[in-house]
């Protein structure tokens, strides 16, 4: 078997000139999750300080991706708004301010990305001000100031990922545009479509009329889910008669059990999810899925660590020419037993056995399927709230309404 | 709530007067197992060439165990031997020499100990010489060209780990007495003993008379089943009026369904572990029954991430007296949740939840238990094997003979 | 607690009258499963020889569910049309004609309604003559045959169940109309219609259009999916404004993962179904959804054992004003157990504890879920079929075609 | 394929010179469970007082485990002792004697038998007097009260069964072989042996001595788990040089989670065990497993069902040279599937396909295994009694010693 190792295979080209040519176009992981568990980003906040207190936490996990086949890295932006920083502000130790931690994330992507042929991507997420009703205008300032780091650092093209409403994702392309760069955007939505009911083929209708140029899904939902969801939106497009690149970034979790909001309803989030993460051969399953509906960037979200993007890599090696660096180190399909010293370990050296493997949990008193939280929705949610504070359901409810959920 | 995150509050001992004290000792967690997801080991050789070839990775997961807790940091030298190298050599890009890895792992190790105050320990394991039927001179020689390496490079004590047989791990701790410094000595063996049949108890005994000052396991079974074979080395120990520290560093995947020779056997072994990962609560529970035995030495091995072994150290911070560094990353029982946006999620901020929430795998299709693998053992085995080569099963058994399975 | 047994209290009316008046109409359970378990059918053929054969076998399963509380005596003539039984016949030991069958059947279910108040209803299901393209004579001509003995026996009223085409149903129905007693029509299907693709609130105005005056579903899938088919019936006939009482029979299994075609096509399907048996709790819930939803004929199909009637019937007791016989023999909710000797058990006499146990498999290695088998659906399926059969592909499509499927 | 269906194969001769000369003989199954679900016996007192209420209803049952292949019919005499019945008697409609429960018993049990050629057994179980420290001539006096009737009605040999204390058993024993006939005593234990912590090899040496000739398990656990007690038992007479037939009649549930006292500390029990009812195929299996152990009395207890009993009589059919007459509606290992109309149903008409068959359960909000309740053994169980009754721990305590849990 020859293989090719070779990053200069890649030719330096923007993101729309790869993906015209027909590329495929590999994304990295997630970044709050992978670096939550090596100790540097807080659950609950979930913000990207890290970006100045632990710089080189943040640079290995870009160059860990970069290895894997990563052709984008986005900026470790994720919730670096101004309102939310200040919003989750007394998490983070010392003050550090807005500009500071989007300029470092850009400064470290770009540093690792000139290691290899990788694009820099700016990224922008929905906002405490639009949830809290703030007005067209105060929410696109908002992001309009990370644009002004985006643009002072050069960044290649730009992201507005994890959406829950259309709308908003429409002003955030709104203002992404006014820089002249490729705009890609992502709503964490399922089939359902978003938060006030609008299908995921009429977001993306919304998100291409607004100026992006590839249109998706990320975090949220499992790899089967975010395709059903993509499927909607490409046939939403036909239906309208727009082109549009197609581009999808899920979860690495299992999470068929989900309701319209997410993992994040599931009892397990964030800190129990281990027995529903993917393993390496249901990515390439995803991979080879999102393929053949016609998705060229293919990357992944919450959940994805290095070994899961390789895999993406590896499943479409044949179509793109060239395997990931960190391949050097992964026997497809498990070849890397072929020497192992018990008979029956060198016997799974073979994709059948890996292909139809249906793990075991060893987890005798779990189910399989958890029945989502949520307000409204389960008995079990009010009495965890009622016994963890004393907020009455109106209460409740009127919360619900100033939060627009 | 105050807490102390104070790395000076640990005193610069070494590691038998902190046990001695009745300090707690936290190991760290598996490299091998990491740096495969990061892209750095392979699967099937698991050898450490990384330690030359990409010392930033090594480095790097290092400083994450430090700020997780870890007071030692084992020279990741794991499968370091000279014959093993040779043995698995074909899969290293660019040949290294044995010493060449040895030295480098030292550096890094001490590099990254000096961040905190840490110990460095030396590690030897289990080598192909001895299941290929060298005589007691050869495989001592083996461990004696890592010592040499240990000796020039003054790591703080030395561990023998990851051994089978109670024989070869006895000549590995009596190499590693000849350096004068303190041994630890773990073996990868469950309740039933090591693979000729000599019970824990029993094992404990031989390796503290050969010079070992801390016993214990590691590697092969999940902390549940760990913890009983500490116990009953513990007791063997008490009968034969011996002492010694006891150690454990179990795997962070739920195991309960392995046979005699642990979760290699496990057809989900290595790439489909995903659902068997232990959560933080897990292994915070694991700390807490680990204390009560009277083990003092607590630390992980594979599947074991730096947030499993900050979950030990929250969970025995009272004893202790402070918090690890990365805990300003974690609230401890989910409470970085209480300020989440949707009150059922806000609900999770308390122990009781954790604690109680049996994980649902999001796996409709899978079982929760595995019938492992092994000759003698499974038809599927032998199927798997006659599939897959056509060795007969005459020379399956000469194989076996031969290997000292 | 005083609670009425009382038999009498139900007045002998007939099935219009009781429905019209509002009351509840208990059904019988699955005859077919419950005596294929006591050793009087055959799995497979699935006929109903057991009339002649062995009576007292049939009558006690009759006088069982009369004491459970059903208010309906089906008789047992499922699959007893002429041309099911000569198909069949090889698997009766000695040939017995169809209307001895029938006539015995009729015989049986009226000796034992009179040991109570219920009501007879003579049965008609779908016919191989049907699935191998019979006309629209031939095939009424075979449920001609079987109203003739009905009629002769003087049945209280009729009931054409088991129906997978709308198009065989609806003429099921106008034949046994000619009778000029009430007529019932169930159809085994799904959300997803029959095996045309006409959806359930089609099937409904048909059937109703055709002559039935109750309609709903039997058989196939599991309360829940059930009650989702009835509930796109009673909105069919919303739609048309036409009035109908409803109806609902469903399986005694959990079948959450089936396919199209209903549970036959569960790799379970029929000898290894027991870890999806219903509990008596499963069907209370039942009950009172399908109460909830306006169904007035409540009643089971296979799975259903005396005590799934039974619990029908205790959970609607207060809407109907009395317990069935059987429920001497019964605590509600467990509270029988509240004299045990140990006080754990005792703590399980209460509603709670039941309605809220999610009882364990006790089977480690089987998940929660199967993949249906089906020609065209899974690849498991063509295997099995190549291993134990020559059929081609071709010859299985052409098979496919002939017989309807 | 040419099988016997031969009654009068099976000579007419008494239970021990059948099983000197080696013949295999089959139990029955478990009255009170299924008659539970027929409606006619009460979960929680268990008696029996349906033989003299619905005779119809034992006798059918009876008459379905001679059909299935039983050579023994077992007097319905569960908990028929004098004790017990007034222990229980407020659940009995009208006051029965208890002579008089004991007398219809036999009556329909020899009205069944002489239907076919099985032995009549009359059993005694377990009594509250033992259980309330009443002291031996107590205890005796009421099993003789029972064996009176047995005697009078001229049973052909005895059963001791149900017993958790070995003490109990060997009183029982005692009485029993006052009588002169043939003696079979069971334990309901698994292989820790008694609630005294008497091993099951001891058990089986004290019940020999004291004139059982036949010893073994019943009831309380699964088929896996009876055969490791009764291979405990085996040894302890071997070790003894003693010499007894072997007997088992385990529970038709999967039990593999069960505490020391068995299958009612199961949070299932008894309400919600329907999960765990074995298959015909695992009834298949243990048949095969007790006869390699040497077993020759192999029937079953609660959860057998007539078709259990059968798939005993099957899968022994070689080694019995015929096959029970239920098997006139059975084909062996699924063969009564080859007509069916859908190919991939009929690809099910094979051994390989049912032996391998791990059944889905349908359930995804389910675990494999529950944690067995039981005082001092899990908090949940505490928090249920007290939630349920306000017993202090301390009246618990004492209410434990007094009843010789």
């Amino acid at each position: 078997r020859t293989v090719i190792f070779n990053l200069s295979s890649f030719s330096l080209q923007g993101i729309l000139e790869r993906l015209d040519a027909g590329e495929i176009v590999i994304g990295d992981g997630g970044f709050v999750f992978a670096l939550e568990k090596r100790g540097y980003v807080k659950a609950g906040p979930w913000t990207p300080e890290a970006t100045v207190e632990h710089p080189e936490a943040v640079r290995q996990l870009h160059r860990e991706f970069l290895r894997a086949g990563s052709n984008v890295l986005q900026t470790f932006t994720f919730y670096a708004s101004e309102d939310k920083l200040e919003n989750r502000g007394n998490y983070v130790a010392e003050k550090i301010s807005c500009n500071k931690v989007n300029e470092a994330a850009c400064d470290i992507a770009r540093e690792v990305a000139n290691e290899g042929d990788a694009l820099v991507a700016g990224g922008v997420s929905q906002t405490p001000s639009y949830l809290s009703c703030k007005d067209k205008a105060e929410v696109k300032a908002v992001f309009r100031k990370q644009l002004d780091v985006f643009m002072k650092k050069n960044v290649d093209f730009l992201i507005a990922e994890y959406f829950e409403h259309v709308e908003e994702a429409v002003w955030a392309v709104e203002v992404l545009k006014e820089s002249g760069k490729p705009v890609a955007a992502t709503m964490c939505i399922g089939p359902e479509g978003d938060m006030h009911g609008v299908p995921p083929g009429q977001c993306a209708v919304q998100l291409v009329k607004a100026g992006a140029s590839i249109v998706g899904v990320n975090c949220h939902f499992d790899p089967d889910t975010c395709l059903k969801t993509v499927k909607l939106m490409k046939e939403g497009l036909q239906a309208a008669k727009l082109k549009a690149h197609l581009m999808s970034q899920p979860l690495a979790f299992h999470t068929p059990d989900c309701g319209k909001q997410g993992f994040i309803d599931l009892p397990e989030f964030p800190f129990g999810l281990e027995p529903r993460i993917a393993t390496r051969w249901d990515i390439q399953a995803y991979a080879r899925k999102a393929y053949d509906l016609g998705i060229r960037y293919i990357g992944g979200c919450c959940g994805f660590e290095p070994y899961h993007v390789r895999a993406i890599a590896e499943e479409l090696a044949h179509e793109r020419g060239f395997l990931p660096e960190a391949s050097e180190k992964h026997g497809s399909w498990g070849d890397s037993l072929s020497m192992h010293t018990k008979p029956w370990v060198r016997a799974r050296a073979r994709k059948e056995y890996w292909e139809n493997l249906k793990p075991a949990s060893g987890r005798p008193y779990c189910s399989s399927m958890s029945k989502p939280d949520g307000w409204g929705v389960t008995k079990g949610g009010k009495e965890l709230m009622q016994q963890k504070e004393a907020t009455s359901e109106q209460q409740l409810k009127e919360l619900f309404q100033k939060q627009k959920f």
